[in-house]
């Protein structure tokens, strides 16, 4: 009898446990779905639909199948039962059911008018991930990616224009769509579809700082595939990768604003706490991700020098790389700041220092690991959306709501746009056309981020409401414009096919030699940027990697005995290149010693040590599947064969 | 007023939230520590400690810091509550407390015995993985890698011995420390220290087929560190890897092995049921595996040739490679299979099919993938079993019981290697010596499967002294044996140094000319393997991928309109090579095309493909973080520059 019993309950445990298998390899057939879709489209040259698109169609379908095919109703689940001996929610209960002993796992607080969203059908429930896994588990490796794969030199001649975009222009962004929907919600109000203590002004506040978050992957994947003009596209990319940081960090703010009286009424004190709110969690996570960053380095370099042979187990340099970058997403979280934006940051520092001191394998290997694991996130995350239309079980759908977001959307972008590009141009000397604020314009998708950060909290109506019209515009800005950019393209007569080196080259040289000592001309890099840039150049640099001058060259002479000792030995043969690193400043190119000596008529250069800084910066920049060609070539020609006796 | 307790209710789940960070981030840093102690170990070539001895070394010192430093007491966690409305335990439960409704998920059985271990220590809780997330996340990167990375042509050409070993041997070793251990549960009954009915022969069995599953990873990163000897490592290798699936089917066969009356009889019709089960549950999972692999195989092919161009998309192949590894794993676990034996056999098949068929580009990244998912899980079991020794709160130490096993594996293994080295030696042309032997029985450590197979079910007592005690053997195995593997090298006067591919030519030099009609004294590679090799060439190689003979010249004439739609363009070019296949099957040598024809001498033979075929062996046996150099020459020579426009 109680062997039966134990086989009893272990079948039970392999049914509760077979089932989260098969909801796996829904998830599973979908993406493979997209993937074999996509291959199909690539060799076709099909533009419309990029794999995101097609992995939220899949979704859309399957949701539809489970919502209406499958019906398995769990009679208990809708049921509450009351407990009146417990005075809180403990995070593990035991419940005593018929003599046996259950174990639950706490999972979340709900409000009492969801709990009819949990009667019925059993696999919809299923279907519906935790929301904190977007957070936690399927973000940090996407924006992680993001900012190590940002096209530094590129990103840094941008880099005045893409701040005021992300800070200013997401800031814009969300007042104006939280006006305009507060305005929609009076009007709301008045005809009687809401209630007017349902929505405050900071729950439309709430709505504009998520619904500011741009995820254009669509448009960049096709940007890149096409070889658009390579200051859009750093343009339009540096913008949406520190905007979804700025709009994360402002989510935050705003929900944690707590006006003491009437949560209607402006409260000045609780106001600006709000924004200190903002500048502490944003400050605190730089922080935080670029100290992480900073060590990694540190480590990567002592160990590739001073205890040499490092390079020699690129697992382990992987293993560690990857370990320090998700601590930097932990640590932030566990100190109440925000895991996503320390880990944007980690991302781009590792990118600026430890990168040069991986061994040429282990640089593959990271951009390869983080490229598949972005990869698949975003596929997920977007397959996902697509099954939410269905299977979430509270939307709330209200046309004029929807209306008014999409409306409120448009007119945010274009005064986020039109407005500050005229405002940049008047300080840069490479002005942003017409054609590129209208393509910018046109980009501002909305993906990931506004999704996750809608899905976070879906727990009242009004909050609900934003998750149903966030959803509705993920669809509508990822298959229209998304699947519009080619044909926009076109219309706006943007030139594509653009080699970005040969660009820059081209560039670079036509203003060589006039421009040498107009150096105080241009907005961009200006003196804060200068200033940053030679300290990073003259200290950091050689603090934390292989490149750059001896720090006994440059730090005071008294500082001698430290900087010997801090210095690597092979710094010392980039002497010579020190000399051209201040005539490109001079120069306002941030180009980072990457231009091959033939193109730039620079004095003293070895051109031995340039070649290998250019080989790096494409290894840098090889992108999706199509980079690491230059390394292999490199790696292949440069080393010897170590392949056994490690 | 409503605002303040949404405003309290975000930080009350921020707080469940944040401490999830802190529980990873201690995770997080006891691998980095892993690591950067390894890296120190390595350099200075220190062997006594690998990096899972480090890593459980570490968890025991965290472990130990966590239970005696850390005290948060969690009033409500070791109450048991009344439920009299409830029938049984539903799998999301709604509960209101004091009028917040509140989402429970099922988590788990548990016996009453057990509820006083829910009392106390909070973080202790915490600490605990759900043991499903061993079998399900840690162990099939691991498994898959084992099968992806196995050496195919030394596993094939001491397949026979593999094959004994692994399921002869694995159950020997079950039988063996079953019967021992029910000797000691019977002597401890008598003096006292067991009640009768706790522990009958089927849980002497169950532990016994738990604690065969060995895991000589610590031994087998030495043995590649230092070239030992190829078919030692062979032997030990594809016993070890075939082995954890012979004893993961056993155990669940037995744990559903039910006699209908008195659980201690022999119950002749439930014996005969579980070994139909093991037969049943082994068959399906390895057909479900290799399934999945040849569809893969099929999709890569047909993309490769037909449609063309999909290798330049590496990283859709590499996703698409992923997905269908992983969904055999989840289709055998939702089927009721054993998703682990499935995924083994899914990376042997995608090793010998799928690879051929991949770019180099995605034959890199699917192995350093898989490379590094192995070593991020391999750490973190090890590290926390390191954890479970302080963490785990039903420990029952029992001196005898782990006396008892001490003796039993040992007397296990023995009577395993021992007497089945006998009888293969009575078989094979090249015997297995004395010392191989030893080392063999030396390397029996007990690991990451026996583990993982113990905390899957620690409910009742008994379960819950086999955790334990299999804990400590693990310890005390990688530990002692693991640390002992180079001395234990020396003492028996074993070869190192050993270039696998100078070995096999050698063997082959010296064998190939008188050989080459005695092709039926051998035991290797029998009548049976030498049918299965004849098929796999002429029809299964063809029709999965670019190499072999056109299925034209293997299938009857009838079949040639199939069969020339079927065969790869490529394939007419392999022809001539047939004969020198067949050849190879003559001598014995199942080296599948690989040898350099410098070394063997081989009639007509087109000497560039064979180099090509020689740089695919040499990428696939590749190992971690060494491998991938030829592939990059390779690849660098062979293939023109498509850095843009995909």
């Amino acid at each position: 009898m109680e062997t039966l019993k134990k086989y009893v309950s272990v079948k039970d445990e392999d049914h509760f446990y077979h089932q989260g298998a098969a909801e796996l390899l829904i998830f599973n057939f979908l993406l493979i779905l997209t993937i074999l879709t996509i291959w199909l489209f690539k060799n076709h040259r099909f533009r419309f639909l990029h794999e995101t698109g097609g992995a939220m169609l899949y979704g859309l379908v399957m949701g539809l199948v489970i919502r209406y095919v499958t019906k398995s109703a769990d009679v208990e689940s809708g049921t509450v039962y009351e407990c009146e001996k417990l005075k809180s929610g403990p995070s593990t209960l035991l419940i005593n059911i018929t003599n046996q002993v259950y174990e639950y796992q706490y999972k979340r607080e709900i409000s009492h008018h969801n709990v009819n969203g949990h009667q019925g059908n059993a696999m919809l429930q299923k279907m519906t991930f935790d929301p904190s896994i977007f957070f936690n588990i399927l973000l940090p490796p996407i924006i992680f990616h993001a900012g190590y794969s940002l096209k530094k030199r590129h990103f840094f001649r941008n880099l005045g224009s893409i701040l005021t975009y992300a800070f200013l222009g997401t800031a814009i962004s969300c007042i104006v769509i939280g006006l305009i929907m507060y305005g929609f919600v009076k009007a709301m109000v008045h005809i009687g579809q809401l209630k007017q203590w349902e929505f405050h002004f900071t729950d439309c506040l709430f709505f504009g700082s998520l619904m500011s978050a741009t995820d254009p992957v669509t448009v960049l994947a096709i940007f890149h595939e096409l070889n658009v003009d390579t200051d859009l596209y750093t343009l339009l990319f540096g913008e949406s990768v520190l905007n979804d940081a700025v709009a994360i960090v402002l989510t935050h703010s705003i929900s944690i604003y707590s006006p003491k009286e009437n949560p209607n009424a402006f409260d000045a004190a609780a106001f600006f706490q709000s924004v200190g709110n903002f500048l502490g969690i944003f400050a605190g996570s730089f922080a935080m991700g670029s100290s992480y960053a900073v060590v990694t380095a540190l480590i990567s370099f002592m160990h590739l020098t001073k205890f040499t042979k490092l390079c020699e187990f690129p697992m382990l340099e992987t293993g560690l790389f990857f370990l320090l970058s998700w601590s930097a997403f932990l640590s932030a979280e566990a100190a109440g700041l925000t895991g996503i934006v320390a880990v944007l940051f980690c991302g781009v520092t590792q990118a600026h220092y430890t990168y040069n001191n991986l061994s040429p394998d282990s640089k593959m290997r990271t951009k390869q690991l983080f490229e598949f694991m972005n990869f698949l996130a975003e596929n997920v995350i977007f397959c996902y959306m697509g099954l939410a239309l269905f299977t979430f079980q509270n939307h709330i759908f209200n046309p004029l709501f929807i209306f008014g977001a999409l409306v409120a959307v448009f007119v945010a972008r274009a005064s986020n746009i039109y407005p500050l590009s005229f405002l940049l141009n008047l300080g840069r000397k490479q002005k942003i056309p017409r054609t590129f604020q209208h393509m910018m314009m046109f980009s501002g998708l909305r993906g990931a981020i506004a999704f996750a950060l809608a899905i976070r909290d879906t727990d009242s109506q009004p909050k609900q409401m934003m998750f149903t019209t966030a959803l509705l515009m993920v669809f509508f800005t990822v298959w229209v414009f998304g699947g519009g950019t080619t044909p926009m393209l076109t219309w706006l007569q943007i030139r594509v096919g653009v080699d970005p080196d040969e660009d820059l080259k081209a560039r670079a040289a036509s203003q060589s030699a006039p421009n040498l000592d107009k150096n105080t001309t241009k907005a961009e890099s200006a003196w804060l940027f200068r200033i940053w840039y030679g300290f990073d150049h003259k200290y950091l640099k050689p603090l934390l990697t292989h490149t750059g001058p001896p720090l006994t060259s440059t730090l005071p002479e008294w500082c001698n005995p430290v900087a010997r000792l801090l210095t690597s030995p092979s710094a010392y043969g980039d002497q010579l290149k020190d000399d051209d690193a201040v005539y490109i400043i001079n120069n306002d190119e941030l180009t980072e010693n990457c231009e091959s000596p033939a193109h730039i008529p620079v004095p003293a250069q070895d051109s031995a040590g340039s070649i290998q800084a250019t080989g790096k910066e494409d290894i840098q920049e090889g992108d999706l599947g199509l980079g690491g060609y230059e390394l292999q070539l490199q790696h292949a020609a440069g080393q010897p064969q170590k392949s056994s006796l490690a």
